[in-house]
């Protein structure tokens, strides 16, 4: 149990977080920060957060644990603003969904206090998002990477690690760069597509009647594209070396079915489908 | 009301359509015709078919509709072997994703008969395949597009349009090349992507790592790669030109998008991915 939680950004991930510490009365006051007034208003009518603030010393005064749950590009002004407060024992952790570039800006940003900052990723999500999206449910059987530096302090991984068991999460430790290229593989990819190929058919001639004729298929495959076009801008360039190869990767890929296409290679072709569908298959029956 | 209605190849689609026009009492009997001989069997226990025939004359013979739903590469031959028996008056139409190579193999095989085919597209599916995944309402709400020739008589077409209506859809008329233009970017497109990105994560270096790390967006942007591989090469093959039109616009787009994060271009990025939200979310809710 701890006594005050604060989260900077009070969105789906932060939020969820909140409701699922708050139901399994895992802490006492949750404070929420942000720069929309507005929605910070919203976030605790609805319940998501006890207490809001708009100045960032006074959310976080008193907090044991504080969360960074920004876009990654807000995120580098906030470990420098939250280096200068007198915070002694305060742990800090982040959601956000690329883990190497945030340590970096972590170990500039907060000095001396980079010990005590936990970096944490939880792979869940939807394409909804605000803080009236927030579910305690969200983390429920869902992995939650922690990239924990050389330095980072046992005691505020420990803090960490248990607040995510608490909702419900299976925590897993991994190097951060390794956590960034399989990322990049499962989840930035498959969204820089998506986003692609929407914007790609209607965008063109005929784009409407597209749209139009579009079946059930197109719309699972593309559904990550009404993700949040922000998060995913930051999270896209803070995690652009691995990204660019996983891209490079699918593009020569994509060049042989094209190859197999163009020259009428039947089998090849059907090997291929095959293939893919056994291991969705195989992934879906895993899960 | 029809008497007799055979279908060539017992899957979900031609089922669907069986059971749709059998509770609407709409037709009579419904014969299956397969290779299979246990996939037929199972179809006649499911009540998805009255009767089962492996011999295609017996099959045929005293229906007033044919329905070729097989794999497009076995229709060629199903147009010939339909040509040679002595069935006056029946019409014939078939399910295929692809229009204007089915019409050119019609055109090929029916000969003098050409004129009762009737080139059909229900825009409906699900990565379920085969007759146990059959139900009546598949096609609620759904479009089907008909893209009859020149020479497509009058009274076969208005059959099976009544009976695509008896089953729930909204029937479609068009040109065969522009609904192949338009199918391959909503439909054949997306397809080729999701076999594409499943085959490229998992089949390379810690593939099975990668499937075990993707989260919910993958598995919706995947969905369609659980589809029938073999019915996919069909229509990849089949829809050769304008899948590989649509395919090489796909890929400059990517492209421009690739080199927006190469360059940090974040503001060009978050407006593409912003215009990409807003079209699918425009999408979303028109449906």
């Amino acid at each position: 149990m701890i006594k005050r939680l604060t989260i900077l950004g009070v969105g789906l991930i932060g939020g969820s977080w909140a409701r699922a510490l708050k139901e399994a009365g895992a802490v006492g006051e949750v404070v929420g920060w942000g720069r929309d007034a507005a929605r910070l208003s919203q976030a605790q009518s609805l319940g998501v957060i006890d207490r809001a603030e708009q100045d960032l010393a006074q959310a976080v005064t008193g907090a044991e644990l504080v969360v960074l749950a920004t876009p990654i590009s807000v995120m580098a002004g906030l470990f420098e603003r939250l280096a200068a407060l007198p915070l002694d024992d305060l742990v800090v952790t982040d959601v956000g969904s690329v883990k190497a570039e945030v340590v970096r800006m972590a170990r500039a940003g907060l000095g001396a206090r980079f010990s005590r900052f936990v970096p944490g990723h939880p792979v869940a999500g939807d394409e909804k998002t605000g803080a009236a999206a927030a579910r305690a449910d969200l983390f429920q059987g869902h992995r939650v990477v922690l990239t924990p530096a050389a330095e980072t302090d046992a005691a505020a991984l420990a803090l960490v690690r248990r607040l995510w068991e608490t909702a419900g999460a299976e925590v897993v430790e991994m190097d951060a760069a390794h956590h960034d290229r399989l990322l990049a593989a499962t989840s930035h990819l498959p969204h820089v597509l998506a986003f692609a190929l929407v914007d790609c058919l209607a965008g063109g001639e005929g784009g409407e009647e597209i749209l139009r004729y579009a079946a059930g298929g197109f719309r699972d495959l593309t559904r990550i594209a009404s993700s949040d076009p922000v998060m995913w801008r930051d999270i896209c360039l803070a995690n652009r070396e691995a990204l660019l190869a996983a891209l490079g990767e699918f593009e020569s890929h994509l060049q042989r079915v094209k190859d197999m296409i163009e020259a009428g290679q039947g089998e090849a072709l059907g090997e291929l489908f095959g293939r893919a569908k056994a291991a969705r298959d195989r992934f879906c029956t895993k899960r």
